[in-house]
């Protein structure tokens, strides 16, 4: 019965079921499913689970997979094997499959090239629309997502597109040439991913023609798959902030998921550290006053939360493609008035607050001062440390956090028990 | 040379390019922008500076900008508005488009209502696709992203779809009914947004028709349109994550971006303030072992390090839907046993790390425990947080961290300065 069930299912919810269920379950459940659907199913699930079960099959039940999926889908799948198996999957397939698939696995991954499929209807801008009518009529049925023509010269050039919903609507007498639209500009297949998503998002298409170098066709990249970049790149950003894989699985077992994050703990350990070794460089003054280790944490931990707002919005920027040379400057401008003024307001009642706590003036000062250096230090750092690094090619959304919070951390430990060892000299 | 240029590329593009400018540049171009083009424009802005624009608008400039917008996206905008000018641009309308626009607004705004276009092209079943054809031959144009036609019945119920591209390939003599397919089902309009854009990923639709509570057709919605939800509520994690609003405007003047950034201090000051508390409880042990001062910071920031990344992993299962009753608790027990191990080994170092430098066997006994104890507090903390919120209606991404940086916070200096107040007593 469950048997049944799994493969009449929709293969997307079945894909969607299997992301949702631990290990165990997970292989029970794979196992029951026909070998004819697994194809269907297995293009649905995520990276990282699609591994999980490819890493148990040999290339002939790839092979009998592949030929149930686009070329695209193929690829994704095929980038996760070992060499050896892509051959072997490869050299079972006829020869213009073969042929199509070879042309994405040229590609990189993340480039329109590797996200592209070779599905192109296209027509001559001089037969008219009856021609490519009845042309068109010879199909069994035209690729899902097949919203336009697209029309190329006689070497293979890209002109333009015809949208099927203007076919319909014209007289059939006219040449494609009239009707056709020439101001979608074909995205060049080296172009990377993130750039191909805002180029869809910002005009709103269906499908966008791939050319080469030479201006030549090589294929058309679908909304579908656009929209798969984009929850990948958002989970991207989310996750790397914790310091965790973009292909992370919900279910991940034990024995993945900790050797994972037990590295990103270690380097958090180590800037953990290096706060311990500034607070210890003035042992002596708390020693001294012990209200400072309790009034510490306070300074450090403001910084961090600030300095982690302007970092987000800076990242955010950065991804939305709105942070530029000309714009930086008053963007980090803003950001450190926005730290002086938030930590004048937040010293002053952190400051009367410990005052009173501790019946003493004089730290009442000291954790003011330490506040309105430590949030301007974090709004800076905050800004300049993903703009930093984004040129230096290190991605932000991963290193940024630690970062900052070692800046935050020292700056806000070094300011408050410095300006105390002073004053309590 | 400005003015021309604005008016001449593309709304998208000038739409980017105004997000992406200060405030006093931005409400310059703003002004170069002809009436005719600011419709167009204003449609691909986000809510915040569509909001800063349409406040300086009265009701007649908001109506010149309606005639040039489709329904939805007019919506968009007036939903911005204060009631009065609502009304005012609709009885500016001529009655069709006034019905239209109604239609919508009736509708929640995160709702499959309040996204769906009522741009619908529609057909019964029983005419020939030959007279569906001459049908959609007087249509001047047919609206974007119409990717199939919508079948009802004469009682407008919503029966099945007829892609274009289905037509383009069939016989014009069979009937609608023969070649349409039935196995769309139609979104109900009061389906939350982030429910239809789950449909849409997983289903990879380019349209899909929307129903009332009797079946019948009101509208549909694009991919288009979706793929804005799906950007908005990625923006959305990670935004409030950070305390920061969806809707940020990366250029917000400092005196929006203050005061919106000083509140979520505040409440990150109270937290703070409880930790300190925790510490001022353990005065007397810091001031016998200054050391304590200097090492209790690393098991506070690891707990809330290991406790963030279990949070994030469950805020983004539960957005892609991954997370329910039955798989809930081998969740929590996996995050539980993740943070045990990687609580021991780092536990381990850290004892090993602390022992030397301290030169005291105890200081490394009382961390490496309170290590421990904090990372499995981190891990059940960060698993059950978010599902209780969840629960409770409380956004776990806005709330999820404050709450768990402030148990991680407490358990950290609580169990560390308490061990250490048992074994140096
Ligand atoms: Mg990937
Ligand atoms: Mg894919
Ligand atoms: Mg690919
Ligand atoms: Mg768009
Ligand atoms: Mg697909
Ligand atoms: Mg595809
Ligand atoms: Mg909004
Ligand atoms: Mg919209
Ligand atoms: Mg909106
Ligand atoms: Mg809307
Ligand atoms: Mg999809
Ligand atoms: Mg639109
Ligand atoms: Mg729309």
């Amino acid at each position: 019965p469950i048997r049944r069930m799994l493969n009449s299912l929709p293969p997307a919810d079945v894909a969607h079921l299997l992301e949702s269920t631990p290990p165990k379950i997970r292989a029970f459940l794979w196992q029951l499913i026909d070998l004819e659907t697994e194809g269907d199913i297995i293009q649905y699930l995520n990276d990282e689970v699609q591994a999980q079960f490819l890493r148990e099959m040999d290339a002939e039940e790839v092979a009998a997979i592949a030929e149930n999926l686009e070329a695209d889908d193929l690829v994704d799948i095929l980038q996760q094997l070992p060499d050896r198996v892509i051959q072997e999957v490869l050299s079972s397939m006829d020869h213009q499959d073969r042929q199509r698939v070879e042309h994405i696995l040229a590609y990189d991954e993340d480039t329109a090239g590797g996200l592209m499929n070779t599905d192109t209807i296209t027509v001559r801008p001089n037969i008219t629309l009856d021609v490519a009518l009845r042309y068109l009529r010879r199909h069994e049925n035209l690729p899902e997502m097949t919203d336009h023509l697209i029309v190329v010269s006689r070497s293979d050039e890209y002109i333009g597109v015809l949208p099927l919903r203007r076919i319909l609507v014209s007289d059939p007498s006219v040449t494609i040439r009239e009707v056709m639209s020439t101001d979608l500009e074909a995205i060049p297949a080296s172009m990377p991913d993130t750039e191909v998503a805002k180029l869809f998002e910002r005009h709103d298409w269906v499908s966008a023609p791939v050319v080469d170098d030479e201006g030549r066709l090589v294929g058309r990249i679908t909304i579908d798959d656009v929209v798969d970049v984009i929850r990948e790149n958002a989970d991207h950003s989310l996750l790397s902030m914790a310091g965790l894989d973009e292909d992370e699985d919900t279910f991940a077992p034990v024995i993945k998921a900790a050797p994972r994050r037990a590295m990103w703990l270690g380097i958090n350990l180590i800037t953990a550290f290096i706060a311990s070794a500034v607070i210890n460089i003035f042992e002596g003054t708390i020693d001294k006053v012990v209200a400072l280790a309790v009034l510490m944490p306070i300074v450090a931990s403001m910084g961090g939360v600030a300095g982690t707002q302007t970092l987000t919005v800076v990242i955010r920027g950065m991804a939305l493609g709105h942070i530029s040379k000309d714009n930086s400057r008053w963007l980090i401008n803003r950001e450190v008035m926005v730290g002086a003024i938030n930590g004048l307001i937040w010293a002053a009642v952190v400051a009367v607050a410990a005052t009173l706590w501790f019946d003493d003036r004089t730290i009442g000062v000291i954790i003011a001062a330490a506040m309105v250096i430590n949030l301007i230090t974090a709004a800076l750092a905050g800004a300049l440390l993903p703009m930093i690094m984004d040129k230096l090619k290190i991605d932000p959304a991963l290193a940024g956090g630690v970062a900052l919070t070692t800046v935050t951390d020292v700056i806000g430990f070094m300011s408050f028990l410095g300006l105390a060892t002073y004053f309590y000299a």
